[in-house]
C-alpha cells in the first residue's frame, strides 16, 4: 500500500464496500445475482493497483460495506478476508482496460446467447448502441464470447484475446457476464445494456 | 420567453422537474430506460412553446427536479442544461399533436415488433384500444413504424407523415417508442397501453 | 339502502374504497391494471344488493379509500360518483355467483390463451387447482373463454351461459379475466392462481 | 418434546416463525407462491425431530411470527394450529437429507420443465451449479422428476428413490419444486439457484 496511510485505505476500503454493496443490491432485486452468484468491484488506487471486491459467498442483497475484500493487481487479498476466485479477473479486467469497475453478473439471456451465438453475439443499426459509447445506432458490434474456465489465468488470457473495441463487456459461456466502465455507476449502465441487448437477442429481435 | 416572468418560469420549471423525475422513475422501474436511455417532456407554455425535458445522460431512476432542461419549441436550451438531442423530437411532438407531455422509452418488445413488423404493427378487437381514447374494442388501428435517425429533423418528418389518428405513438425502429398525451398521466397511462400491447404481440397474441 | 343507515353506509363504503384501493394497488404492481385499465368490487350488502365498485377512469396502483362508487344490484350508481361500465357485470357476477368479491384485470396471457383456445382453456393434473378449491390435483377442468362486448347485458348473457361448476373465473377474449370470491382475499389468490395456470399454458406448459 | 423445556421450545417457534415469514415474503415477491401455495419448513430439533412449518392456507406474502405449526418427525402437529398436509413431505426430507431447512414453492418453470422432461432435467457445464455446492461447471447433474400424489408417503417414496447426490432438490411434476439446504439461506440461496436453471431450461438454454 504504498503512497497511502493505512487509515485512509481503511477508509476508502469501507466507502467502495458501502457504494458496492448498494450496486449489488440494485442488481440482486433485477435477479441477476441468484443464490449467491455474481461479484463487483471498485478500482481504489492504479499505482500499486488496488480493488475493493465483494466477498465471496454472500448473498449479494445482503450485503454491508464491510462485505468487500482489499486485493492486489492480481486479485489476491491485502488484508482481511476472502475474495471471491473471481477476484484475479477482475483485476486483469482493471489492468487491461483502465477499468474503475467491474460488474460480474449471471443472467439468464446472457447464458441462453453464449450458446446459440458462441462465436460472438452481433448486434447492428440499434439505438441501445449508443449506450455503450457509439455515437450514433449505425454500427454493428459483437459482443465476445469466450469459454469457461475455473482457471483465472485462462479465463483472463482468453478475455485478453476476445477485447473488441466499442464493446466494454464479454459472455463467459454458460456463465454469465462481465461489463466495466470508468466507475460504478458507468459500468452499471453498461450493464444494463449489453442485458437489454441479450434479452432483445434472446427475445428473437 | 414572452409573456411570463423569469421567476414563474424558473417555478414552473422545478415543478415539471419534480413530476419528470417521479414518472422517470416510474418507468426505470419498469425497465423501459436502461442504462441512461429515454426522456420524457412536459409542456410548459404555448405561446411561445417551451417544454422541460429530462436532462440527458443521467440515470432515470435517480433523477431530481433540478435535472430539467427548459427548451424552446426547436428542442433547443432556454437557459442552463444540455438537453437531449431527441428534445428536437419532443418539441415537435408537441407542434404537431397539441400534446401537453410526451414519453420515449426503450423496451424491448417494441424493437421486436418494431422488426417483425416494419410496415406497421396492427391492432384490433382488443378492449385496451380503449385505453389509447377508442369508444369500444371494434376498431382495428395500426402503430406506426418509422425509421430511425440521428438527424432529429429527418426523424420528426418520418414521425410527422407516419402520425396516424387514434394512434397517440409511434415505434421508432430499432430504438424505441414516443407516446403523447394531455398530461404526463395521459401520457404515461397510454405508454402503458401501448407496450401492455406490444408485450402482446410480441407473445404472439 | 333498505335497513341500513346512511351513517353506517357510508362508513362501510370507505372501509370497502380502503380495502380494494390495497388490493388494487398490488395488481397494478404486477402489471394486470395497465393504462387505467380494470376493476375492484366488494359486496355491501345482499339485501338489497348493493357493491363497492372502483371509480372509472383512474390510475388503479393510486386510488384512495374515496375512488370508489355505490352501485346497485345492476351496477348503476347510488349516490354520487360514475361507475365502470362493467359495474354491471361485477354485479351480475356476484348475483350468479353469491361471490363477495370480483376481480376484473386485464393480463397479456389471458388475452393471449384466449386467442389461442377460444373454446375455452383446458387444464388437468395441476396441484395449483387446488387454490381453486379442488381436493385434489386429479381433476381436469376448463376455464371458459367468452366472445367479448360493450353491451353489459349481452356479456353478462354470456357469462351466465359460460359459468362452470369448480372454476369461479371466466377469460372474456381480447380483453382480460374475471375471477370471484367470498372476499376480496380470496378472490385475489384465485386471481393469482387464474392467472398462474394462464402463464403456464403460454408457455406452453 | 424430550429434553427441551416448554418455554424454550416455545421462543424457538416464534423465532423460527418470524424467519420462515421473511423467508415466505421474498419468495411471494418473486410470484414463486401465488394464492396461498408453498410451504417452508425449518428444523428446530433433532432428537426428537421437531419442526416449524408455515401455517396452511395462508398468503405467503403475510405471514407472521405465529403463522407457523410445530410438528413431529412425521408432519403431525405438535401443540395447536393445523401445518399444512405437505409437511409430512418436509419432515421427510428433513431425516432423509439432514436439511435444517426445506423451501417448497410452485413455479411456473418448474411445471413446464416437468412436463418437457418427465425422466429429468439435465444440467451440465453450467457455472451456476457451483451455486448447488459442486467444485466447477464441469459437472454434469440431473434434477430429478417425480410425478405428484395427495398422498404424502407415496410422495415421500418417490423422493426418497429420487435422491440424487449433488442435487439438492427435486421437481414434483405438475407442482413444484421441493429444494433444501443446512439452514434458511442457504435453502433459499439453492432455491433461486435451481429456479435460474429451471428459467435457462424452459427459455431452451
Amino acid at each position: 500500500m504504498t503512497g497511502t496511510t493505512p487509515a485512509t485505505d481503511a477508509l476508502d476500503l469501507a466507502e467502495a464496500g458501502a457504494v458496492l454493496a448498494a450496486e449489488a443490491a440494485r442488481f440482486a432485486a433485477l435477479g441477476w445475482m441468484r443464490g449467491t452468484s455474481g461479484n463487483l468491484s471498485l478500482v481504489l488506487s492504479r499505482d500499486p493497483l488496488r480493488l475493493a471486491v465483494t466477498a465471496s459467498g454472500r448473498d449479494k442483497g445482503e450485503l454491508t460495506a464491510s462485505d468487500v475484500v482489499l486485493t492486489d493487481g492480481e486479485g489476491a487479498a491485502v488484508g482481511p478476508g476472502r475474495p471471491s476466485a473471481e477476484a484475479a479477473l477482475h483485476a486483469r479486467v482493471a489492468r487491461l482496460t483502465g477499468a474503475g469497475a467491474v460488474v460480474h453478473v449471471h443472467t439468464v439471456a446472457s447464458v441462453v446467447m453464449g450458446r446459440r451465438s458462441p462465436e460472438g453475439i452481433p448486434f447492428e443499426g440499434l439505438e441501445m448502441l449508443k449506450g455503450l459509447g457509439h455515437p450514433t445506432h449505425e454500427v454493428a458490434v459483437t459482443l465476445p464470447v469466450i469459454a469457461n474456465s475455473q482457471d483465472m489465468t485462462e479465463l483472463g488470457d482468453r478475455l485478453e484475446a476476445a477485447l473488441t473495441p466499442g464493446m466494454p463487456a464479454v459472455v463467459v459461456a454458460g456463465h454469465g457476464i462481465y461489463v466495466w466502465g470508468a466507475d460504478p455507476r458507468e459500468a452499471r449502465h453498461r450493464a444494463e445494456v449489453v442485458e437489454w441487448l441479450l434479452e432483445l437477442a434472446a427475445a428473437g429481435g
